[in-house]
Formats: structure tokens, C-alpha cells, sequence
């Protein structure tokens, strides 16, 4: 039985709200069991994540980044190199079973929850601006956007979608990873 | 010296107004002797694209398709199989030197909007609805968002963008492509 | 009905022998009406494949870029960029009806024709080593792969191996194409 | 500091003493503290690699997919699905430190190892024909090539190559990993 894994995407260089969402959300997710998933470079969003995920011990996060290899965020223990550019987006999307929105501040972000939609997965926008949210929701498959305000919003939400038993670290356990 | 491919995006589905803008901007395209390029399938905007592109003479239009084989679109001259699913959409978007994206209908074509200008490439955005035109002019690099309403104003902005000089085919000229 | 497209690959820095053979091989294709395909760079077999076929008016080149930009052969006519750096080797292929291989001195030149044997593409080993040789023929798939000592051997394999008619431009026709 | 990975590749349908290898190197591998990757399929030498490294507690197991969704090797703890065909076999290689190919019975297999040569991964060949030796030894980067009979030679040449001090899970601890 595999690991829920949850996708947290936004910018590498994000407004404070964001990152302190995104360190937030990598730590309520990685208490649940969860896998971290970012794009994995040592930038914004994807960095505070995964700092915020491994303050949970015994915590997983997972980076799949655009290039060939190097600059990798030293908060991810499992680094996948695609070689493939902006390409990779489409695998963090695909490799997730649902995405979390830390902000929609860029381009790249926006491809990711475009292609989430494509892709039939989940989509959670958090603190996203009003533009965003009204785009995106109205698309076909926007049904499968939720908008969320705060990281603990977007905790219930993941719950309700993913409808699944939340698998925490057995307390006491001395885990393996890292 | 390369020619210029245009990048003509839209939904598989699109509504009527869309499809027919896409046929008439393959057409107005190919009359610079412009490369129109699609994502080759046989449906939607691309079809109407690719048909447009070919009511001229000497017109070449190139689809790349998420395949590895078949279900090319019969007004595709060259076909492009990348059997990577819609990270064939990054592709598309790079081998342009512009895009016009007819209609926002779709998450696919929101991707590729994205897509774009993450790498620098000007976008027309031709009789899409007002919340793609705020969602995408307020991104960093919205600067390279052109709205237009008609495809001749779409030709218009694609001069003005690229700043290059038609190269319309020869008038009497016979085309060895077909 | 799209043109046949034949895929010339092999190394960037070629012997002698091998860059003599594309280039012969690239004007023999682009004699056939062919479209000649290549990974686009402006270097070895590459560059000598496509300056073959721009021998011949009305040719076609089709270059498949590991790159988001830049680096173009100037013969390549139309540029495909991928920006997915090796993973573009598969493109190549799968967009091929057939691919020759002009020698087999390097890994790029390797993955290709692994990659074109478990697409099922026929493969042209053209003035490749033994151990080349010996290694591909005895894959699963290898009886796709053809041995050929001179481009006009190679030309009658691909003839009897695509088992199609050749479409020469039509004779005293002014191209299109520039 | 990212645990190291270790790639292994091979046929999806091997030889019986490819398969006992491949199992039996996946428990190596993991009892080095090390990461399994593999393409992630229920099938061959992925799905025996797999199986070896799930019988060491505290084991890691990393699949990357070829498709969207789906068919994933019930041993895989972290499955990436990149939707992109046999392009995924170049991810493999770059996300791997080393690649071990528990034989060369196939043409994918074939193009990883290429693939890695081309990115300059170290590989071993364990227990691979004379044709398949040959060809890769004489490449240039064949120098990263190793050959080896037994899975124990191949650990062997993975601490010579890696030149990387084992990292056992501690003996006693009570693995957060199922």
C-alpha cells in the first residue's frame, strides 16, 4: 500500500504569506504520513515545504526537479532528475494525488494546477488571489478545485477529497528515514 | 534562415466562434508563409487550424502530437510524435515563436498558455472570456499578453510582436508541397 | 498523405567516413521527396545529414533540439525544441519511419536505435563497427535491423523496408520551400 | 545528505537467472541503506529488484512509470509516474548515482544504459552476454562500465565506484518505512 503523496506547488520566490503557508502545510501533511512532493530546487515555496515537512520525524519529501542533476533543496531526501525542464511539471502533477496551491503567483505554478486539472487530480488553491480562483474554478474539471484560506482549510479539504484514513508515523517508532 | 511557426492552441471541443476563428487564422498564417503549428490531433481547434492553413498554396503546418503513433489530423503536413502525453504541450510552446490561443475553453490550452510565458513567448489570447484575460495579463511576464477580438486583429498583434517582415510564398511560384 | 520522414542519427564529432555518408544520404533521401530528420545541432552526422538533403531543391529538414532554444543547424528548415535534453532522442524516433544510423560511435547514437527497436521502427546500421552490429541484430526486435556498407545500399533497404513508392519533387517545379 | 540510489534495469520478461539476480542484488542494496530504483512495473527485473530490497525493514523502493497512472509493481513505496513512454527510461538514469543491468535481454535496457553512459552514470553490467559487453565497453564512456558475474561482485564495484561509505539502517531501530 503505497503513500498518499500531496503536491505542494508555487513560487520560487513567493510573497512571506506563502512561504509560511507552504512551511506550515509541508508539517501538517508530513505529520499525517503523507509524502511531501515539490518541484525540489532550493527556492521558495518548494524549499519551505520541505523544511516545514521534515520537521516531522520520520517524514518523506520527495523533489522532482527540471534539470539533468545539482541544486537540489537540502530539505528533500529523494531527489528525481528529469533532464526535462518545465516538462517535469506534468510528472509532479502526475505523481501526486492532489495538488496544494501555495499561492498562484507565476507561470510555472499555473501550468502545474492546469495540467492537475487535465490529469483529473485534486487541486487545492490556498490564499490564491481572486483572479486565480475564478479562473481556474470555472474551466471544465473546475469542479475539482477548492479554494482554502488557511493551511489548516486545506488540511480539511485534502481529507475530504482524498476520503482517505490519514496513516501517521507510529508514535514511539524510531524511524529510519532520514 | 528559419521560418516563422506560429502556434495556434485552443480546445479539442471548442465552441463554434472558436473554431472558426482558428480556420481563419490557420488561413491568414499561412498566407505570410508562416509555418502554422498545432497540436496535431484530429479535433477542435487544431483541425480547424491545420484546414485553414491549407486552403494556401505552398502552406506548411506541423502538429505535435502526445502519441507515439497515429491519430494524426489529415491537414498536417508534418507530424511530430512525442509519446509524452500533455508534456507535449511544453514543445509545442517552445518551437513557437508565438502563440494564439483561441478561446480559453480548457485546462490544456491553459497549460499551454502557461507554458509560454514561462518561456518568453508573446501570447494572443483571440476572443477568450475576461477571466483568462485578467488571470493571465496579472502573471509575471502578462506584459507579453496581447487581447484581441478578431483574428485580424490577432495578425495584426503577431506583426507588431515579432517584428519581422512577412515572406508571403511567391505569387506564381508551384509549391512542391502539397 | 504525409511525406515519409527518415531519421539520420550519430555522433557530433564523426569519423570521415561516417559525416561523408550522411551528407551522400541526406541528398539521396531529400532525392526521394523524403523529409530528412535529425537531432538538429549544428555538428557531425547532424549537420552533414542536413547539408546533404539542402543540396536538393524542395528538400525538407527537420530538426528535433534537445534545447529550449538556440543552437540551430542554419540547414535545418524547421526546428523542433524540446527543451528535454536526451529524452528528445526518443522524439526523434518515434517521429521516423525509419532511422539510419551513420556509425555507432557514441551512447547518444545507441539510444536511439535501442529506442527505435522497442518502437518498432526499422533501423539502418550503416558502416557500423561488429560489435555494433552484432549487438543489435541479436536484440528482440534486431530482425528490424538492416546492415549496410554504402548510403545507396542503405537507400534500397529503406525502399524495400518502407515498401513505398518514392515521391520525387516534381521536375521543373519552383519549391516553395526556400 | 540524500541517501544514494541505486538504478536497476533489465528485461520485463528475463532469463530465471537474470530475476534470482536482480532479487537478490535489490536485498544488497537495501541492506546498504541504499534506495532501490527501478521503472516501476510488476514485471522482471523490476518487479524482483523490488521484491529483494521490500525483504530488508527500513528498505526504500522508487519506481518511475512510463505511464500516467496505474501498474505499479506492488514492492514500488514511491511511485513517479511520468506519463512519457520510454522517455522515462532517461529519468531513470539521472536520478540513479549507478546503474546495475541484470542483463541486456531487451531494447529498453539497451537505451538505459546508453542513456547513462551519455549522462556519465557509472553502470554494471551483471552477468550480461559477450555481444552486450563488447558493444558498451568500446563506447566512448565505456570506461564507466563494469562487468560483473555474481551480485556480489556487482556491490563490490558499486562501493569501488561510488567511493561512498555504506549507510545501514541502525541495527534495533524500528523502521517508519512499512
Amino acid at each position: 500500500m503505497r503513500r498518499t503523496v500531496i503536491g505542494i506547488v508555487g513560487a520560487g520566490e513567493p510573497s512571506e504569506e506563502h512561504r509560511r503557508n507552504a512551511r506550515e502545510l509541508g508539517r501538517l501533511i508530513a505529520e499525517q504520513g503523507w509524502i511531501v512532493l515539490t518541484g525540489g530546487r532550493p527556492a521558495g515555496v518548494m524549499a519551505a515545504a520541505c523544511a516545514g515537512a521534515k520537521e516531522v520525524a520520520g517524514s518523506l519529501t520527495l523533489g522532482i526537479l527540471p534539470t539533468a542533476e545539482g541544486g537540489v533543496d537540502p530539505h528533500v531526501d529523494l531527489a528525481v532528475f528529469t533532464g526535462m525542464g518545465d516538462a517535469r511539471n506534468v510528472v509532479n502533477v502526475l505523481s501526486s494525488d492532489a495538488i496544494v496551491a501555495c499561492g498562484v503567483e507565476g507561470a510555472g505554478t499555473a501550468s502545474e494546477i492546469a495540467h492537475a486539472l487535465k490529469a483529473r487530480r485534486p487541486v487545492i488553491l490556498l490564499a490564491a488571489g481572486t483572479n486565480a480562483a475564478d479562473f481556474f474554478t470555472g474551466l471544465p474539471g473546475g469542479e475539482r478545485v477548492t479554494i482554502a484560506s488557511k493551511p489548516h482549510d486545506a488540511m480539511r479539504a485534502l481529507h475530504a477529497l482524498l476520503a482517505l484514513p490519514s496513516s501517521p508515523p507510529e508514535a514511539g517508532a524510531a524511524p529510519s528515514w532520514p
